[in-house]
């Protein structure tokens, strides 16, 4: 069994946490609570592991990632019942989940040798946001990452943040910083509900 | 054109009428009835052949199964008119699709030199829920995996029956045992109707 | 910065185009507008890219792809005011994107080695559908290659044309043929309104 970094645990948890939450507001059983839970916690990684081309994704490997998921969906089951706010816990344990994976993509870009801002951005934000897109595409919903402005927003300045701290103090710093700063800034503009103007639908008449 | 085995063809047909009737569910043409039956049938070993980093998916090499898909998609156009349960046939051939691929997966893991438990059963789960997940992401279902608990349990007692046979009767019995066992656990809880407590959603009062 | 073929450029605008109208469609804003585009515009290439086995898909090293996208989409944004038949110019853009990734797809295949006539029509289909169909299923709509009879036949036919003009004529010149064959085939049934016969939903009494 491989060893798993701290921010690794902590996005695992979190979005297998949104995921069993997602599934409980869907109507689901404990069964479809657990599956939730593994499939938005490892889809990020198994999304970034193909890109990557790596020969067989992490989660596939190491049976750690599924382990503490379906313990999150266990905690989330047993304590459901005193979750007053469900929609704001989902998305507090998303928020937590993108900041992790965030700086999970960037680290593992350039720990790949992939060192161009583009790629590290990209691999960062497909990373992040791959769990969630997985969980709500087959929680039959728009994706967050499409209707909330700030979402993959936060995602690409925590990961322009790791390249500067990268270069700075790091690896392990910008993976910190990285984290925390995705997830401060998603949850501050979730709590203030800043966004963007929008468009307004085209009536056909 | 290379060989395929009877497990394969057996899996791919079933997969693909459950696609067909899936289609003529969702009220499509002829033509949307054999897409269907090919993203169906094709979906699950694409999944198995990205995770293991094959350089060509087998159905992208081998025009075999979308021909296999084809006619079973005629099949089904021909004779839906009799087909006096829709939802049962589905849900049927559904099954053996499941009990099929899971078997495929768990024999794929083990010829690419993948020998650990998790990473046998894990393959073989995703290779079996593969397609019908594909299946019902383009019909705008919430796919049976998160819904049937005994969906995935079939095909993770499948899988640990094949590597228990494997190690005592070889590659051939172990294909042939999972197979049978995943699509009978399946059949039998889907017709005594097992299943785990639902959670019950959580009310914002 | 790789160098970026006419017809990619082409493909690359009316894939964008199409996901921000679905977006507008959508009723999401500015944001929504541009990951829209974004996804549209890169969806084929990445599952292209995923199928060949690319190290690393085309669209996360070369950052013409997202910036061509979001211009695409601020240029949607500006004029969507006067665009009087949003469904219509959606499907339009859906058919170019169509024409130019079926070329883009058939000709990798060709560039990559892979010249049986099913691995350069498959993968030029999955290049054509995949952007498309990733839009749709983000949109929470049953995919356009689904519904359409005469969608993945014109991107058949284009590949199939793509293979004869190169053996007669090079890559350059099937590249542009399957391109404006399959765009004008797929427009010109879209305008007839030629379709296949519905199977019709079968009722359970």
């Amino acid at each position: 069994m491989e060893f798993i970094s701290i921010v690794e645990i902590i996005g695992t948890i979190a979005f297998a946490m949104s995921g069993a939450l997602t599934a409980i507001e869907k109507d689901l059983d404990y069964y479809g609570i657990g599956i939730f839970a593994i499939t938005t916690s490892v889809g990020g990684g198994i999304v970034r592991d193909l890109l990557i081309d790596r020969p067989l994704p992490a989660s596939l490997e190491n049976p750690l990632y599924a382990l503490i998921s379906l313990l999150s969906a266990g905690f989330v089951i047993l304590f459901y019942a005193h979750i007053s706010k469900l929609a704001k816990m989902l998305q507090f344990f998303d928020a937590v989940g993108l900041g992790a994976f965030t700086a999970i993509g960037a680290e593992v870009a350039v720990r790949t040798g992939l060192y161009q801002w583009f790629v590290v951005v990209t691999l960062a934000v497909l990373t992040g946001t791959g769990g969630g897109l997985i969980r709500d595409v087959f929680a039959r919903e728009i994706p967050y990452v499409f209707r909330k402005e700030v979402y993959a927003i936060a995602s690409i300045l925590g990961a322009i943040l790791y390249i500067i701290v990268f270069r700075l103090a790091g690896s392990q710093m910008a993976l910190y910083s990285c984290f925390l700063a995705t997830t401060l800034i998603r949850l501050y503009c979730m709590e203030k509900d800043v966004h963007l103007l929008k468009v307004g639908k085209v009536t056909m008449e």
